[in-house]
Parts: C-alpha cells; structure tokens; sequence
C-alpha cells in the first residue's frame, strides 16, 4: 500500500479528473488497435483503472464516457475534503481516499517510523519464526523503537506487551481481532506477559451509556479476546472500573502522568476543548500507565522499569505521543510501538464502521449465512459494471474491500497473489471473489464461535484476577 | 462576629481614616472633660479604639496623634485591596481586615445559610446535648441543608459525617484539629459513622513533593487525627493514593462525576487555567465522591444513598458546591455542610499561616516552652502600646490573636467572658491575657502528644482498613 500511482491526481478537480479518464480511454484503445505489446496494453489499462477510481472517489458516480461531472453528490456528507486531509485520531478516522488513509503521509505527520523489509527481517532472527502476514502485508506498518526492543530483546532483556480495548458495545467484529491476533502472535514468538486494558470508564465518558453497561461489555468483551488463544499464564485482562480501583500502583501511575500533562497539551493532542468533561480531560493519563510496569506490582513481583510494547492501530498513537513524552520526566522507560492501518467497513475504506450498523462489517455473532448475505449483498467492489467490462479491463484490489478483507484473514501468501492477478486481469469475476471470501469468513467466525462458547465465567475471572504472570526478565 | 460597627469605614481613604481618628480623640477628651455619663464616653472610646484599629488594619502602622499617613506601607505585599475583597478559595484565604474574613459576606457570596440560634436549639433538642462551644461561638457559623439533616435524624434517619485533611507536611498545628474536634463531638452525639479523606494525591498534584513523600504524610498526620479520639469502630480513615487503588466503588463515582463536570465549570469555580495540569483539573471529582456513600460498600455494607453530613472550613465550600449541583444529576443526595471560620496565625487574622513558618502557629510538637515563647512573642495584641494607655481604653478582642485563640480553646463560656470584659475595659493587660492562652494551650498540646503516643502503626492500620463500621440506618 506504499506506492500511490495516483498520487499526482488529487491535486486535480472532478471535470479535470473526467477529461484525463477520457483521453488514457482513447489511449488505451489506440494501443489494442495498433496491437501494441502485451505488457504496454497492461500497463495502460491499469492507469485507466486507477484514474476511473480516482473519478469515482472524488465525485462519489461512476466515470460514463460522455457525461462530465455535473451537480457532484460528494462523499463525507457532501463537504468537499483534500485527499491528503485525512482525519486520524482515536475518535475519529475520515478519508474522502476509497482505497483508505494515506499511512506513508500519516507515518511523516506523527513522526513515527515505517516497518521496513529490514525490521521485518530482524524480528524473523530474533523469533526464529517467519514474520506474521500483518508484518508482511504491512497491516502493522509503522513503529516506534521496536529496534530498541529488539537490540535488547537480542540481549536478553524482555519486555511485556499492552494492548486495549474501548468496549463500546457487545457485539465485537472481526477487524476488532487484528490487535488481538497480531498481539497473540507477539505473545507466542516473543514468549513475552501480556496486560490488556478495557477501558470501559472511556466509554462511559464519551457515550451515553451507564457505568454498569461499560463494565458490562467490558466482560463480554473479555470473552471474545480471550477466545483469540492468549496463555492465560502469561495474560492479564483489565477492566479500568475495576482495576483502578484495585491497584495503588495504576493510580499513582495516573496521578504521575495528570500531573506532567497539562490542559494545553491534551487540548492540542486530543482536540479537548472548554465544553468538555473534566473525565474526558484526564482520561489519558488512565490509557498512559499501563505503559509502565509499576501500574501492575502484582504481575511483575514489584519489578519496576520493564519496557512495554503496544501493538494498536495507529489512531491510538496520539496517546502514546503523550505517554513517550512523560515517560522520562516521572522516571519510567518510554513505550515502544507498532501500529495497524484501520481495518475497512463492508462499505468501502473511506466509510466508517460502526458498531451500531451490522451491515458495516462481519460480526464475530454472525451466522455462516448472515456472512455470506453481507459480504454479497454489501462489501464495497473493485469489480466492472458488467461481466464483459470486467473481463476486459479487470478488477480493482486497491479499492475492492472483498479483496482486503483477504488480505487481513487469508494466511496463504500464493493464494493471496493469484486471486490478485486473477482479480486484476479480469479472469476472475467480483461474485468468485467474494466467494472466496465467505468461505475464508465463515470457518474463522465459526471457530472464534467455538473457543468463545468454551470460556466460562470463571476463566474471565481467571484473566481478570490481578496476579503474578509467568515472565523471566 | 456578626454586627461590624465599622461598615461604613471600609470606604475611607488612609486620610480620611486618620480625619476620623482624630476627630474622635477630641471628642472623648470632650465627653470626659465635660464629666458626660458613663455610657456615653464608655461608646465614645469603644468607637475611637475602633477607628484606630481601622487606622492599622489599612495602613499597616499604629496611629500616631499629628502624624498623617505618609509612605503608607500597605498590608498584603504592598497592594491595596478593597476591605471587602476577601478572597477565599480552596488554596488561598486572603482578607486585609485584622478581624479576618467577613463571614457574613462570605454566606450571602456563597449562598449558604447562617447558623442562627434556632439551629443551634434544634441541635441541642435532636442531640440531648449542650451545642458545642463552636457552634455557640460562633466558629462553625454557616451551613448548607442542616435542617434537613435534623428532619430526617428527628425521624429515626441517620447520616454520615465526611471531613478530610490535606497532608501537606508532617507538622499539623492547633488550627487543623478544629473541624477535627468538631467532627469527633458530631460522631458522640449524633452517634453515626464518619469516613476522613487524607488527600495526599492533592498535595502531590499541587506541591513540589514526591508522591511517597505525600502518602508518608497522610499516614503521620492520621495519627494526629486519631489522636483527637475518634471512636476506631465508627470511624475510617483513607489516604487517596491507597483507597482509590482499593475501592471500586470509589472510582465509579469519581468518573461519574468527572463526567458531569466541564472544564468551564472547574475554571469558574476553582479558577484552573489551561496552564494547569490536567491532575488538577480533574482532582474536584476526588474529594465531592466521599460525599456518596456508595463510595464506601464495605462501610456501608453496600446500602447506597446514606445522607452525608460535611463538617470543613468554608474555604472547601466550593467543591462541594460542586458536588451539590452534580449530585441529582447521578442520582446520589446532596451533601449537607456545616462550615467553620479560618483559624488565624498567630501573627493576625489577616496574615496566612503556613506549616513551613513554625511561627505562625503553635504546633501540636511544640513543647511547653516553645507555645511560651511562641505566644509571647509572635501573638499578635490587640491591647494598647503602653500599660497606661491601656488601662484607660482596654484592649481590642476582636483582633487579640490571644482572645480568639482562647474563643477556639478555652471551653469555659464564664471565664472566657470575664476575660473579654477585662480585657476590653484595660483591667487586664496583654501579658496576662498570653498567660491565660499559655496554661491553656501546654496542657491541651501536651495531653494530644501522650494521646498521639499510644497510636501504634497498628492502630493507624486499623482505621485505615475498608471495613464495615458500626452504624444503625
């Protein structure tokens, strides 16, 4: 997802965009009327493409030879929005870009570092282990000093990883899996403890929704990321709620981080302003301390200073920014950091998710048929208009989100590369792509169905018990 | 402390003060040269010591016949500051009146309601017992809903007391044990549970000081509080930077009332700016939720909804005015408030005292000889410069630091009026009304100190324990 071949197109309006269509259009067939080499054909074809989809991203309609741009319905409620302004922060992921955010953009704007072949390629000699297809695809495509975790990984010096979840409802879907999957992946090839935070007082900040509910879905909660496969030895689960108020160590972390963070700088970080809650203003500070092993005496055996990992997706970093900057002025070591891109709703990667719209994405509740139903009836299309158009010029995997979907979930590195080119050259039609991808969705949900029926309450209660994890430091 | 015969001077200039000084100088020497009745000079005098004290309380200097204000060296760093200014907030109580704070305009300011005689009466008819000399004096002289209180106790319905203590030092003084004192005559004859907040998070937030530092002080400071004899079956003492790591119940309200306060509100009624970390921005919500007893399950044994009952000094009135209006919103009751005056340094009721100046106060360390010499020579006298002078116009109580100090102290309502008479008529002299406070205060310090000795750390554990108090609701 590194190279954007469109990159020189957002600059251009619609009817600009409309009149470039047009002409690659008449290019392309002048190249198959003059039997041009097959590769120049190729190449032309997938410029057309990409310029089709740029039309389509920034007018919202399909490119129809001869209509220009007229009375644009606009995407994101009809304001018209820069491609390279995409919004990113922990409550908000906007992008006008059908094929997502621009994460080369977001990596220089948050000053974070990409993972690179060579990281890649370190991770795989420090573990012994070929490197998870998260790593490989670039789904976990940024860091923040995992070099420093692994020169002293190198040197026998162990960390602990730290991961979350807001628990703003019951119902979990799969692109709520990836940290966990990802995280569950560091747990094993590193054989490292783990704290995962819910933290249900956020959402009981931010929603309307009672103090008891939070907490509520925070246990539910537990039991599907439970049911990711964590060692329970090595794995401690947290509701804030609870933990807060069960562990002095966690609250003199908060009251550390609240007293070296000011107003202005979470105004600035975070967008607070006057209007807000006093809860929300202080919130940070409760998502900062589980960076530092002193918040959890009971799981490190009082030892202080262990350095964190926290594997999330990237709109949780402006916390992290915060916490990074705390970190030496209260004495503790800064966190390290990988972070995901977003994982797509049905609709397409500019459109947002939403928990309360079971259409948005395939829940971890859902029955075969109810995933097969969605995926036909709404996962956004790369594919043409008609079989014919499609078998001529191909589908589009960039924008098609059957195809990310399978890029998330389908391990198999060969088969993910010929449903691409299949994809792309038009052999393969959008109908057998989905295809491909109920039948990837169905047996993943069901079994995720079948750990999580196994967890009983008292397993939770297992995770959730603060105590001493196994760990050699 | 009610009536204030100087009302209409606070507007007057130093000059003009000084016009009205010597206007009245000759007028007294008129009524006692023309041999006037008694009454007659004995007001003329009681308005001229008045003046003059008016005279010293604006320009800092005594004044002095033929000699007008010149090079006025003002009180309270060299700023002139309107009488009725007085500036009273959680962390500053500034007044530059000599009697102190004018608590009247402090109620109508606050809109709380005055203690009156009838409440006091009330008191005694609900309790069986004669009101505390606090409330008779005076001292506790404002509260919030008292009255509902006594309903619901004259009905069978019982409440808790809440109070707390900010540990900023090791060394407590006299004056922190006032609502301390009160609070333990509240728990004996109302016979209820009390719950005592050591808000060692507070001073971390506000102070230069280590977060250890602050909880080792909440812990010596207990002592002292337990010293003034609470009854360990009825009474909880907690340290915030270990109840709110031990309590779920606690945080819960913490966040829900974090939720329901804005930043605009704490700006409005602490004054925080966005300079302010965000710790003190939030720390309100910290000391309002004692104010609910769902705080405290272990205490309560779960029973929600307890009226609460909180005995401070009125500068803590602004959080729980705070609590007051957020706590329908979350469905809890409104505290109660009974409200004491400040406790002056030694040096006058318009000076601040401070825990780091050992001369501002007598301390609850000091030995014999130190309260002797402390009370010698720092008190400040509202008696006359010469022995003549004052046996001619008496002394002036209402600034004597020595007379208010016995006001809070000496329990004997006789004695303490035949000193004030003696006193104001000149019949008694400085020296002897500081021997009157010195055989008060050795004995009163020297008993806390053998009290505070028998306080084991077990003790001190004992009462710092969640655990389930006696009490009958």
């Amino acid at each position: 997802m590194a190279d954007n071949p469109n990159c020189d197109l957002k600059s251009l309006s619609p009817l600009q965009l409309f009149e470039r269509v047009t002409e690659q259009g008449e290019k392309v067939r002048a190249l198959k009327a003059g039997k041009a080499p097959k590769d120049e054909i190729d190449a032309a074809v997938r410029m057309l493409l990409s310029l089709k989809m740029s039309y389509k991203t920034t007018t919202g309609q399909d490119y129809r030879a001869g209509l220009p741009p007229k009375d644009l319905v606009l995407i994101n409620n009809g304001t018209t929005k820069e491609e390279d302004e995409d919004l990113v922060d922990p409550w908000n992921v906007q992008t006008s870009n059908a094929k997502g955010v621009d994460y080369d953009k977001l990596i220089v704007r948050f000053g974070s570092s990409k993972i690179d072949t060579d990281l890649i390629n370190r991770i795989e000699r420090a573990t012994g282990q070929k490197p998870h297809h998260f790593l490989r695809r670039g789904i976990f495509f940024s860091h923040r000093d995992m070099d420093q975790i692994l020169d002293a990984y190198e040197n026998k010096k162990s960390f602990y990883l730290y991961t979350g979840r807001g628990p703003s409802s019951q119902a979990m879907h799969v692109g709520h899996l990836i940290p966990f999957m990802f995280t569950k992946w560091l747990q094993e090839v590193f054989d490292v403890p783990l704290v995962i935070q819910l933290t249900d007082d956020e959402k009981y900040l931010w929603k309307d929704m009672a103090v008891e509910k939070a907490h509520e879905y925070a246990k539910e909660n537990a039991k599907d990321i439970i049911a990711c496969g964590f060692d329970i030895n090595k794995t401690f689960i947290f509701s804030d709620l609870d933990y807060l108020g069960a562990s002095p160590g966690f609250y003199k972390n908060i009251v550390k981080v609240q007293k070296h963070v000011t107003f202005n700088q979470v105004k600035g970080i975070f967008g607070f302003t006057d209007s807000d809650c006093i809860g929300k203003i202080s919130f940070p500070a409760i998502q900062a301390a589980p960076s530092f092993s002193s918040s959890f005496p009971q799981i490190f055996n009082g030892k202080e200073n262990i350095q964190c990992l926290i594997p999330c997706a990237i709109d949780q970093d402006p916390y992290f920014r915060m916490t990074r900057d705390v970190a030496p002025r209260i004495g503790q070591p800064k966190p390290a950091l990988l972070h995901s891109i977003f994982f797509p709703a049905l609709q397409g990667a500019q459109t947002k998710m939403s928990a309360s719209d079971p259409n948005s994405s395939i829940f971890l509740t859902d029955t075969p048929k109810q995933i097969k139903t969605k995926i036909n009836k709404h996962a956004f299309s790369g594919g043409r208009d008609t079989i014919e158009e499609h078998r001529k010029y191909g589908g589009n995997c960039d924008v098609d989100v059957s195809f990310m979907y399978l890029t998330f979930f389908l391990e198999d590195d060969d088969r993910l590369e010929q449903l691409k080119q299949a994809y792309t050259s038009g052999e393969l039609l959008t109908g057998e792509l989905k295809k491909v991808l109920i039948e990837t969705m169905q047996p993943l949900v069901a079994a995720h169905q079948e750990r999580r029926k196994q967890i009983t309450d008292e397993v939770v209660k297992q995770f959730m018990t603060p105590r001493k994890l196994a760990f050699e430091f």
